[in-house]
């Protein structure tokens, strides 16, 4: 009843334990404030302090320069979709680019196409959004407002590993599901932005990375939980913060520095686990068959699909009276879909990479 | 270091020990889910159950009517200050009215004016909002597409107890500060919105209960996350949901129902701990002078000040050497505030009654 499993889900995600201890640990008292986390004000010394820290951690983790601003927002990557073009597009005369890599990227599109004019740069759609684009595929316009992409489409498994070359147009990226998994070069981006429920944390924030001369962008009359310039003006107290989002999103990063030794060491760990389950696809013999093409597999998501429906009902029930949970792909794709952000141990992995074989071998991997 | 103290803070604001107990007890695995409830899909059974619950115990604790919605959003007062003109207002072609009765008021005409029309009904400026409007003091517009109030002003402490007389035009209200402190009459209300962190549960979520036919009025081309169309034909799952602060949210309606026995008991008790600091009040011969007029006190925000601010700082730090924490007026008011919102224990309001008096007596509380 009480046993943790092992949880692949897409997100909301797995958090590392010892983050989860530690929250457990100081839920009806914070030290030295009194009271819950929960129960403080935002405006205090004590939720502060936390604020301050988390935006100090997200700059030693990713090298994030004196230029850019670093937010911590509600609405998830919903708003965000929204919040992009209403504040980076409207009133510019201009029209901006997407590059169109999954699921994730046509939701962006609606939305900024409610409020300005969108040129798709790039629509992997012909081959059902399993693969990136080659160097020399982009129709980019120079004169764009912005360029966004998707680093990581969690639904089809794709994800980039080298940033889309756009030029001088600023670079805006919704990593929600890929954030803080390795190092990134901030420099190339004009805004990064991340839901948190995948790599930084739980369900109810959005991270977001905004260089400051795009902050200057922001129209005076847009609602005004939606300008990024009143959020950054009031540094995220733009109004009451999700501030026990914000306090997990800390020890998140906190635990990315202490324990895993920051972003380079992550992204060893990543790649060894995303690895071993690549490797029981590539040694199949077409059993398991993934969805991505080879190079632009993704290191958070890993789908693919059984011979037959059958087998795929057999391999999710069977894998979940085992303590793997939440292996069942996306609806739009089908298959299997193994999530498996920072937080997933690397014994998770292992243990879905043996019940791979075994399933395969046995045509069944119970016991 | 970790002992807890009496909180008196706005908001985010105290919740029930015993709900911060089971949240901690279930924080590294929320029973049958095999993960913490940070951690599980919010479209999976285990949270899908926690949501319906939330939705049946408001529907029960509030009596709301199955022609209502009751909506968990993130964003806080001051996004639904946005998504209620851009939902009820735009397009209509007619004003809103706004009665305006403190800060929170005017915040939200100021979100309403950048979408539509907005009509002033009664604005208590010119006594510093320090009462509400009497009755026929109210200039109503029958066409107008809404009339808004605030049931609770947080920084004057000045609270309804009877809703505005608006006639046929759909009320709104924003509850920000007192949602669940009484029973409520909802078929008087055509939207209600309030954020969590006052009597509702942690910051981060808003709950919204809004009747059917005003749902119908959201234009299609709102940005996604904005519309109350796309969150209710979602039930809440729009997209991912604040789930850990909706947990919150309904162990806390929990604790309503079965450990204080629903609204009137809650009301009740509510009654009795105002009670005993406006008693305090009235009987020291001017020393504490309250801010709000007699009839119009609220029962969440007690708002007074010292005969001088030298009495007043050091009313604040003896206060807080006695564990008696977060009890500094809002600077637009200055003096002391006192918010004693639903899960401030009586204790914790008898404790802050026997100071004052003592602090009266002797000039100081110290021991």
């Amino acid at each position: 009843m009480n046993e943790r499993h092992y949880n692949f889900s897409a997100g909301p995600a797995n958090l590392p334990l010892s983050v989860l201890e530690r929250a457990q640990r100081e839920l009806l008292c914070l030290p030295g404030a009194g009271a819950s986390v929960m129960e403080i004000s935002h405006r205090g010394g004590p939720f502060r302090a936390i604020l301050d820290e988390a935006e100090a951690n997200y700059r030693r983790l990713l090298a994030i320069p004196d230029n850019y601003r670093v937010l911590f927002l509600q609405g998830g990557g919903r708003l965000q979709f929204a919040m992009v073009p209403m504040n980076l597009l409207q009133g510019t005369g201009k029209s901006a680019d997407y590059i169109l890599t999954g699921t994730w990227g046509n939701k962006a599109i609606e939305e900024a196409r409610n409020v300005g004019d969108v040129r798709v740069a790039w629509d992997g759609r012909e081959t059902a959004y399993d693969r990136l684009p080659e160097a020399g595929e982009l129709n980019l316009d120079a004169e764009a407002a912005y360029a966004h992409f998707a680093s990581n489409e969690t639904i089809q498994g794709v994800q980039f590993f080298d940033e889309p070359a756009v030029g001088e147009v600023p670079l805006v990226c919704d990593a929600s599901s890929d954030l803080l998994c390795r190092p990134l070069n901030i420099e190339k981006y004009g805004l990064i932005y991340a839901s948190a429920q995948k790599n930084c944390g739980p369900a109810g924030v959005a991270v977001v990375i905004i260089r400051d001369d795009l902050i200057e962008r922001s129209d005076k009359k847009l609602p005004g939980y939606l300008s990024y310039a009143n959020h950054a003006a009031e540094g995220s107290l733009y109004n009451t913060a999700p501030t026990f989002a914000i306090y997990i999103v800390n020890l998140v990063a906190k635990w990315l520095l202490d324990e895993i030794g920051g972003l380079a060491a992550m992204e060893t760990q990543n790649r060894r686990k995303a690895k071993m389950l690549y490797d029981v696809l590539d040694e199949s013999d077409g059993f398991y068959k993934g969805h991505a093409r080879e190079q632009d597999r993704s290191l958070m998501n890993v789908t693919f699909r059984l011979p037959d429906e059958e087998s795929n009902k057999r391999f999710l029930a069977e894998a979940e009276s085992q303590g793997l949970d939440a292996l069942k792909g996306h609806r739009s794709v089908g298959g299997i879909r193994a999530s498996i952000y920072n937080a997933m141990p690397v014994e998770g992995v292992e243990k879905l990479a043996e019940f791979m074989k075994e399933f395969q071998r046995t045509g069944s991997a119970q016991k």
